[in-house]
């Protein structure tokens, strides 16, 4: 059992930020995600692309954002369970919450924070027979770890931005790469297109378009897929078969919580501290819906920031919180590190 | 008569990137501040403090976070009435406003924010004998234009970071630049202090201390200060007397408006649009209050963001808009210039 002050799920800019505010008010975070790694959207969907509505950047690429906000908390040490999605909760006779993923790991925390943004990202997967024979026997639909291909034969499937860089990474590590495209074109960025480009001529990467794979073979484990090209099949030998097709958020299982849901978002007391329906359970960032909403991540910041006061009376109850201004204060981590702004001195002049 | 759609009162972080979030809504902003130069507190009083808690920034100068505002907001063009304290309002019968500041300089459009901080700040000043009169005439509060005092003498009072960096700044400008201080022990930046240290070894400042101004002396303009040093009276002639003896906040006129105060702030709305009592008069960041409130910059960027939405409906009655996402989008600057992530490129790869 996970133990924590704040369980957070979505580990997305809201959710990562919250890491922050918490730990100004001496809590602690734990967030669950169903993607690989933390950075939500931001880091799963466009983390090459610049964004630039965040307050005091004119220009942020997503990528940078997600390493800026994981730097600002990391010394209030936020604990992560990544690739499992947040699948039931229980409230206990005390208050205080159980939440289990579908992976079977179990966390508890007197306060949970649901900064899960348009939900989590479920794969658009292939349509093809025993396919769920084969996750995590061969299919995979994320590149969790790279080296987990080394030395084996892949074939990648999609036409985007997460086929093209994944079959560029992954040219360098595999034994064998073959990308599949049903278009000759692809649609990425220009330096991704030339890059597989590229490989492909120094036979790096395979490349069989217009085509689609058909069908999988193999006794335990994938051994082969049936490729379609041009309205013949061929049989092509691998280790992985990789779909990337995009990602579909869904808000999924939290949609059964209880919660009052409207227009597939969670309502929230937006006059005081984005609390839901359910006491000590808060909806922040995207995923949550009240009056004049915007789905901005600046608004997932406020929302944060507001709602970790409320946590702070829950978690000590009748304690005085008094606001203390990091230029002033400071800010002191859990792991011993303290940043401070330099102290005027007071010296006489001679 | 200055026109515009958002009339901002004060120019502190909320209200410039107030300038950002209506420009995309493609309404025009001027801010009216008593300060002399835009970005409020973080500019006037503590430029060279970092800041901890601005989502996105594990450390940033205040007064970098003020420039990278301003660079934000350039491409829509906001106007400014710097140096002009907001003392009037009027609501006329078509629900637009004017405003006229103490120099009588008159804005008119049909939303207000006031986005005060924690008021104007009014320098403290010293109790002198005649002061109004030399008020302008020689006895000046704020360095507007440091080219004003050149070749001219000038007497420096205070003790802080303000008195020791402009005697720096016009050692270099002014013929003669005199610090006077009650004590001879100042408190500043290490660096600043050890700076004036060296300045008046050259020769460049000259420095009296324990002392104090106690009188002012000039027929028309001011011609020379009668400092007690250590009880004993010395007259020393000089251009210019600027003491730098701190600022502090007062709510000011705007506490005269008619608007709901609470603890010295504005009651706003903030279940919805952070809205005044009065209609189409809102209250945003620090000056605001509502149950829960937050005196932190990321809350007066959030409060901002809202507000422009209903400014928008105020401006453009009946009319819908569709939050656009400036990832997706881009920026288009009132100045011609656009912003816009790369378009993925559609390439066959043969």
């Amino acid at each position: 059992m996970i133990k924590t002050d704040i369980l957070i799920i979505g580990a997305g800019p809201t959710g990562l930020f919250t890491v922050f505010e918490a730990g100004l008010l001496k809590l602690k975070c734990h967030l669950i995600d169903a993607l690989p790694q933390p950075g939500g959207q931001l880091a799963e969907l466009y983390p090459k692309k610049p964004i630039y509505d965040i307050p005091g950047f004119p220009e942020v690429l997503a990528g940078d954002l997600v390493d800026n906000l994981l730097e600002q908390g990391k010394q209030f040490k936020p604990g992560f369970t990544l690739g499992e999605r947040a699948d039931s909760i229980q409230k206990l006779e005390d208050g205080t919450f159980i939440v289990t993923t579908n992976k079977g790991t179990k966390h508890h925390a007197p306060v949970v924070a649901i900064a899960g943004g348009l939900g989590s990202f479920e794969p658009r997967k292939p349509i093809l027979e025993h396919l769920d024979f084969y996750e995590e026997n061969g299919v995979e639909y994320f590149v969790k770890n790279p080296e987990q291909y080394r030395d084996k034969r892949v074939v990648i499937a999609g036409g985007g931005d997460s086929a093209l860089d994944w079959s560029i990474y992954l040219a360098d590590i595999a034994s064998e790469v073959t990308l599949v495209h049903r278009r000759n074109e692809f649609r990425g960025a220009l330096d991704s297109v030339e890059k597989v480009q590229e490989l492909k001529h120094l036979g790096k990467i395979s490349l069989i378009t217009p085509a689609e794979v058909t069908g999988l073979r193999g006794t335990d484990t994938l051994e082969a897929l049936v490729i379609n090209v041009d309205g013949e099949e061929q049989l092509v030998e691998t280790d992985y078969f990789i779909p990337l097709f995009g990602l579909s958020p869904k808000l999924g299982p939290i949609g059964e919580w209880g919660l009052e849901i409207e227009k597939n978002a969670i309502k929230v007391d937006n006059a005081l501290d984005y609390q839901t329906n359910i006491p000590g359970l808060f909806a922040i960032g995207d995923v949550n819906t009240y009056e004049g909403k915007l789905k901005l991540i600046l608004c997932g910041f406020h929302e944060a920031t507001l709602m970790c006061q409320t946590a702070y009376k829950i978690i000590n109850p009748g304690k005085k919180y008094m606001l203390k201004y990091t230029t002033v204060s400071g800010v002191n981590g859990f792991d011993g590190t303290k940043k401070q702004a330099p102290k005027p001195v007071v010296q006489a002049i001679v």
